[in-house]
């Protein structure tokens, strides 16, 4: 049995919480939604992000951050890319000994094009980091919560923070895979979110299975190139980090980022379609991320560029699909 | 203007048809039902396979195969591989002069283990050979024919007949790309249909989005990997012809692939899921092909090995989710 704090309250962190919880493991979850904290201690319930869900009875939350710090020595961070930063720098400067981190964020921080586990490096004293992990793949929390099959990755710099990883989460339904590649796990789970919201403008906007095939095959393609220019190995972009979770993103209802990209394909603006959603929708930032990226890089990204386009120069959303039937293109 | 003779009146044959009849191309479609001959002919429909259609008016069809094999010296062969050999076999003792052959099946034979192209090269004399090629890729007829936005890939050992491919389907809902792999996208096409039927069963099932997405990560890399060992080259397999037509065929419900794995899912026996559907389903030869082939090529298809025993064995569906969840695979 280890100790583990989960920080963040959305819907991956409750889901991952309650493996924990079941696996065995003490989990005190961290948030600043006291209706949330409230749900979680006494109804073992958090219907803002899965309804009709009871959780384990012992997990129990908080908002007290030195509460939280102070329980364990594993810390699960399951907050928005943005969020990363702030209250990382916070539990360093309350914490006085090592901790290990694993984060769930799939995203790349804006201006200084850093992965999450860069960013958290970034945030904590060298004598406070006792390693930093990630586990990402095709997950949807409203799935793994009610204990369909599921596989994910583990990956770490560190061999030993990766077994951790599996040893912690893995169960009958959730299949944890070690990965040596950190930083391809790290920028399959924050690239494919680009590709998700378009696919979402593509079926927002009418189109077929045809199309959003297509543009999911092309959509990998530039994510990989983009990724091995980045250092990652291209082959962790076919595993479940990459097309696993590429796919999963593109074709489900449940993805916060494909039904962001439909309701823009159906011609709402970006400002209504997240009046609509009570969820941070990463992708919308990691756009912009690799669209800069892919600039300085020299790397040819058409769909992220359509994507940009849409989301911060005020495209119109059939713009973004210009590429795709595209006339000059010959040979695949 | 071309002349194109058809030869098959199945959904994607007659969905090609009418592309070939707006581009400007004179089409004979040739089939064996009488009701849809009389139906393409009087009312420019084809009801039993694409209902609420209007064809275009200039597209005649026939039983004659006299008439047929001499109305075109470009023949587009859209008939299940399991008909191929008889009906190319006919049209070689008809025909005089070179043809062209375009096909679109999506099989690999029985014992013999051949491609499409290498059936159809058997079985026409050499003098009749004016090439051979292959149109495939994320294509539902559904979606073609009411010119839903589709990407293909045009092959053959000839680079010739590829552009001769793309020159007659090409236009403004259909892009079509040459692709020099012949292997690769033929065996592409026939491949993806065997995970397609066992991405059904997981659905059928009820198993939810991240394990059929984790499914179809893993189906990709079996097939890849016997592809390779057949001489494909692995990055077709992430192009139109693999991951792309993968995709379409396993996510989406006009797929009889994956329909017909969804009843199997849901308990029925294959006579019963077959009686209830009017179509071929090619992947569940191409099951058995490849079964055969992975044990003599000495790869590891552990998807494929599970759908052949629920195919052919009569092994109970719920162990063919038991290699997703085996507890001995640690590593991705």
């Amino acid at each position: 049995m280890t100790e583990v704090t989960v920080f963040g309250m959305g819907s991956f962190g409750t889901a991952l919480a309650n493996v924990l919880s079941q696996n065995g493991h003490k989990v005190l979850m961290w948030g600043k939604n006291d209706q949330s904290i409230k749900e979680v201690n006494e109804n073992h319930q958090n219907t803002r992000y899965l309804s009709d869900v009871t959780l384990c009875e012992n997990i129990k939350a908080t908002a007290d951050i030195k509460e939280a710090t102070a329980f364990a020595d594993i810390y699960l961070i399951a907050l928005p890319t943005k969020a990363i930063r702030e209250i990382v720098t916070q539990i360093d400067q309350i914490i006085t000994s090592p901790k290990t981190f694993i984060h769930v964020a799939k995203g790349i921080e804006n201006n200084t094009f850093k992965r999450v586990s860069e960013m958290i490096e970034d945030s904590i004293s060298p004598e406070h980091n006792n390693g930093i992990g990630v586990l990402s793949g095709p997950s949807h929390a409203e799935e793994v919560v009610i204990k369909q099959p599921t596989t994910v990755a583990a990956s770490s710099k560190s061999a030993e923070v990766s077994q951790l990883i599996q040893d912690l989460f893995m169960n009958q339904y959730l299949r944890v895979y070690t990965n040596q590649d950190l930083v391809g796990v790290e920028l399959g789970g924050a690239l494919k979110n680009v590709i998700a919201i378009a696919s979402g403008v593509v079926s927002g906007m009418g189109f077929g299975d045809n199309a959003k095939a297509a543009l999911i095959t092309r959509g990998l393609a530039e994510i990989s190139r983009l990724g091995e220019k980045l250092g990652a190995d291209p082959m962790t972009f076919l595993g479940l980090g990459g097309i696993g979770d590429l796919i999963v993103t593109c074709t489900s209802t449940h993805s916060r980022n494909f039904t962001l990209g439909y309701k823009l394909g159906k011609g709402l603006t970006l400002d209504e379609a997240l009046n609509d959603m009570n969820m941070v929708v990463e992708g919308i930032y990691t756009t912009k991320s690799v669209h800069d990226l892919a600039q300085i890089q020299h790397v040819d990204m058409p769909i992220t560029n359509a994507l940009y386009g849409v989301l911060f120069e005020d495209q119109p959303v059939d713009k973004s699909l210009e590429y795709l039937m595209g006339r000059d293109k010959k040979a695949e």
